[in-house]
């Protein structure tokens, strides 16, 4: 039994598609709003704990429709980010956020540094160590990684709508972002909106791709459209064939 | 047992003045010519195997005595590059090289992907999951760290002289680097030689200091002038008082 996550409480890491002959790798850091028993709901209300503070809304669904239409391997993580947001690493004051957006989180406030690593040490670590295996496997027979993560975002923050679609974030290596985005005419897709690197927001890719020299891009699209099975569905087709196609260059 | 390290071998990773109280973390990948015995000699002289194709001459010295200086932790590798060069993700040709310089290593060549994922499993996985757990402990404790490696070069290299003595190697984020390369009026001090960021040098850095927003910087020192006791005494000396007074900005 660890600090946090009991006995019967599952590891951070669910590995789909682990065989998947796509060069992607996909990621999913903010697919649930599962929270650890010994954290209770954070002070939360339900209805709180239900909002896109706790999850990326449709993203795990669009996640593993993608997954399987091309055939890519998919890390997804179970726990929901109010716990440890997987995309930020310790030092970040959002890791484990004290507010989120607007809302206080009361279980997160005044953390003694015990408390503090066990939650790196058993959802953040577990879920990163997860994705570096797969890629070092695939790495040691000579496949090609792409690494791409799926998340989604509100419509309306801090009361104010935003009207892009599909934003495709980069850091430094905008090889492949820029790439994608001549690919979804019909859409409102834009680079580094509705956040950017300034944000934090590209921690996961910097330790995965920037720093082994893996292409990579973060798709965040907006969870209205995919807060439903048919948008998720058309959603996942609409990647699908930019991606495959983005990633022959 | 693991497919590459026998039982009785030690782990890749070296944990020196974990509790020191500097806000720098020291990292020294290529501390050391041991092999794992597996491997035998790799198919190379004994006089190869000394020279700086297999470690960083003095690197290891000069990261102990200033680990001792401004009382920092140092997370040393305990086996040869030649094993696997920890300063590259499996990814790279370089990490398990088939030539070095200009000299072949037979052991390295025509590896299975097995061979290649237990060199990167057993030897670069420990040694940088052993950075990351430090990173964040301090983390948790709210204790600020930067990320410094100690490195040596060779004077000659494929038959050119290199004049540079002191080499402070950065990346993108150039903050630490910037300021050191201002406090060393005798010494040759140059930023990103021999090496830079294009040579996939800064990989470490990229993912323990890049990625998560942590100041970091490569130190390369010629290897000929750490070479004796007395070298590595005067250089561990000559960057202490920068160090600290560089992390203090």
């Amino acid at each position: 039994m660890g600090a946090l996550l009991q006995e019967d409480e599952e590891s951070p890491l669910i590995a789909v598609n682990e065989a998947g002959r796509s060069p992607y790798v996909l990621i999913c850091e903010h697919a649930s709003r599962l929270m650890p028993r010994k954290l209770g709901t954070l002070g939360l209300s339900e209805a709180d704990l239900q909002r896109h503070i706790a999850w990326d809304i449709g993203a795990e669904k669009v996640a593993r429709l993608l997954s399987r239409l091309i055939d890519a391997p998919l890390l997804l993580q179970r726990y929901s980010r109010l716990a440890y947001d997987c995309n930020r690493p310790p030092e970040s004051a959002d890791a484990i956020p004290e507010l989120s957006e607007t809302t206080v989180i009361p279980g997160n406030r005044k953390l003694s540094a015990d408390d503090r690593l066990a939650r790196a040490r058993e959802i953040y670590r577990p879920f990163h160590d997860g994705i570096s295996l797969q890629l070092d496997k695939r790495a040691a027979a000579g496949v090609r990684s792409l690494v791409v993560s799926i998340h989604s975002f509100t419509k309306i923050y801090k009361d104010k709508p935003r009207s892009v679609e599909l934003g495709i974030l980069h850091d430094r290596d905008a090889s492949l972002s820029s790439r994608l985005i001549k690919s979804f005419p019909n859409v409102d897709a834009r680079l580094n909106e509705p956040y950017g690197p300034k944000d934090g927001v590209l921690h996961s890719l910097n330790m995965h791709g920037f720093s082994r020299g893996l292409q990579h891009a973060m798709l965040e699209i907006r969870n209205d459209l995919i807060d439903t099975e048919r948008g998720q569905d058309e959603w996942a087709q609409r990647l699908s064939v930019p991606l495959i196609q983005a990633a022959a260059k």
